[in-house]
């Protein structure tokens, strides 16, 4: 299932190499949280978004430099002085997500409801019940693409136009809505959500 | 390397077969939490450790019944009603954890401090630090053997005597604090302790 593969939050450790823009930009964004950085904000389109980072992925090392219990401002500056054409980043895939595989019911549906991609019911015994969706937990990717910054009812038709199997992405609210802080409208609208090449 | 594998968080979701010992019991407790139903305590020995049930694990189903949106009493009055021989769960692995595989360096350390098992510290360009450990957590199981309710300066000596390859299973703690308030001290030592057959 391609939905799947494209949602899969893969063990270990990779290296992901980036370049800078015409005008020098990445088009990625960070927060610090518990001594690690995260990616809370990938640009449409930007060198970041094609080398498939995506929100909620951690950073371990830029440019072979180790920065654990860096500040987000001190690892956008080792962004910033690495050269315009190579920048090595080791990446842990979304360390705070998780990804739960559902089946649509006769009525299209896998039964929870969301308020702003927040997870809020889950319908008794249908698909999500079974597979143990949680309530207290966003919304991040469905198939893989990113959903943040998507209205629900866009969202809404994502799920219609989805095959049967449906994979969804989701993180506790408790630590999402601390990546998302800083995140006015505008920014949510120009996140990244392409669907990821698989 | 077999710990990684004792580690391993399974994705989907499978069928575990628990009996019942001759005291009417199978040794484990429940804790619900965001509409989800979720093992806190496994007794060492019971039936419930010998089916390698693990704190954290996500009960979904319980004789065939859907639990999500589950009380713990609801959900233990299910098992209780259970025949004594054959209770058949469907169980999600430990979904609010996470594995994080590290290297001893030369002084026989991954590069990490912990009190009463959180996590407080990480130790500068260490493989803790490379690997993108984070303070904030709590370390659930070492190489997979469960190590909550065990003394920090024994699981030293689980440390130290574990090969150069350390994998540790680690949970949030927003989480861990939720599943964890109301284990007493007795319960916690009379917790599984065992390490997992593989």
């Amino acid at each position: 299932n391609v939905g799947i593969r494209r949602a899969e939050i893969k063990q270990g450790v990779r290296e992901v190499v980036v370049c800078k823009d015409g005008s020098g930009k990445v088009g990625i964004s960070f927060f610090a949280e518990s001594k690690g950085v995260f990616v809370c904000y990938v640009k449409t389109g930007s060198p970041g978004a094609m080398a498939g980072l995506r929100f909620g992925d951690q950073i371990l090392q830029i440019q072979g430099e180790v920065v654990a219990g860096f500040s987000s401002d001190k690892a956008s500056k080792a962004v910033k002085k690495a050269s315009a054409a190579r920048i090595s980043l080791a990446i842990r895939d979304r360390p705070f997500e998780r990804t739960i595989t559902m089946q649509k019911d006769s009525a299209n549906h896998v039964g929870f409801s969301y308020n702003n991609g927040e997870i809020k019911a889950i319908v008794k015994d249908s698909s999500a019940a079974r597979n143990g969706l949680l309530i207290d937990h966003y919304l991040c990717e469905v198939n893989g693409q990113n959903v943040i910054g998507i209205k629900d009812k866009d969202i809404a038709k994502i799920f219609d136009e989805s095959p049967r199997t449906i994979t969804i992405t989701i993180m506790p609210k408790f630590i999402y809505e601390h990546l998302m802080k800083n995140m006015g409208k505008s920014l949510r609208k120009s996140m990244d959500h392409s669907i990821p090449d698989v």
